[in-house]
């Protein structure tokens, strides 16, 4: 099937995609805050109808994980729970935040999406939950999507 | 060089692939389990010889690693040492499965690999591992790989 | 607009890019190494602009994670804090190293970054950092570079 490569026939396409950022404003020093809906709208923005989208946080004392968005107490539970493995003391980095550097390294700064249908493939109760570990603060959430085919 | 793009000249082009999905059964609470042969049949049959493929867990209460296939003690040393650093207690959720939620965040819903040669590029000692916290059961692993070319 | 595809307006394609390796040698059992410099080096090699650059340690008891470059006292305070989640008692596997294997997972074994005019896209305060928990050793990074679009 020698023939030359035609645009209308590759739906899928994507443009050179600039990184999509959009802000999370945090409440408390510690907290789990849903940012499936921004991830979503970044996704459908790229124009990707299939490939992976990696959602990076630009921070060193916050984090991105995928998690149940259903019963609010999980993420409350996940901030107790790393609190405990990660007690703040006996460190020496001046700031006094150190449990908080630990914790997103732990958690991660980024998690990578499968895309499907321009959308993110998800679980039934998974949802994406920017990570605060020092705030209150204002805080970045970077998007990236790729397209897994022309 | 200006001439039209030719099929032939891309053996790494990735059709649209949709996500590839296999079942894992787990028989314990908290279990690890390698699922490297299920990974490696995916990324042959996506076609893609030179790319990335993400390996994403659709469940909040299990994960994925790398990690040795060689000594089984190892497995059962991970699922101790997460135990241990996240003890199920103290938690709001309802469900009694707290820890899992947090050590399904911990060690992550995806995992990327590097392709190269149509095979996973792994270290000697490494498998890929589903990872149960909240078994036994039948769950889900998703898989997606993009060519890292035309 | 019908037209083949031509290679000149696609300043960002990649060629097949075979994984782009460097060692790294640790001095102590447990220690942060700053690889951002080898990191970008390979995103430049690898003539993408745009795109995504997955970092994998191809080791068991090493890992990768993306932290603070500014205050040293960052990654030891991390060192620190790994090792008091994930104490090295109670464990089976012979060699001595379950706490390893165990920091290793949590840890992770890639990252992905978000590649953006040629360079790594990272916050103002973030480097790339190989994680030793078994050394000292000579160990390798793999790092390999995928464009988002044609």
């Amino acid at each position: 099937m020698l023939r030359p490569y035609i645009f209308e026939e590759a739906p899928n396409m994507a443009m050179v995609t600039s990184i999509q950022k959009f802000d999370v404003r945090s409440r408390d020093r510690e907290e789990l805050i849903d940012v499936t809906r921004q991830v979503t709208e970044a996704i459908r923005a790229s124009g990707v109808t299939s490939g992976l989208c990696t959602i990076f946080v630009p921070h060193t004392t916050a984090a991105v994980t995928i998690h149940e968005n259903a019963d609010p107490d999980v993420p409350r539970d996940l901030v107790h729970a790393f609190a405990r493995a990660i007690p703040n003391e006996g460190f020496r980095h001046g700031e006094g935040n150190s449990d908080a550097h630990a914790k997103a390294s732990l958690v991660g700064n980024s998690e990578t999406l499968l895309v499907d249908g321009g959308a993110p493939a998800l679980g039934t109760w998974q949802g994406v939950f920017f990570c605060e570990f020092d705030g209150p603060r204002t805080r970045q959430v970077w998007v990236k999507v790729v397209a897994d085919h022309l």
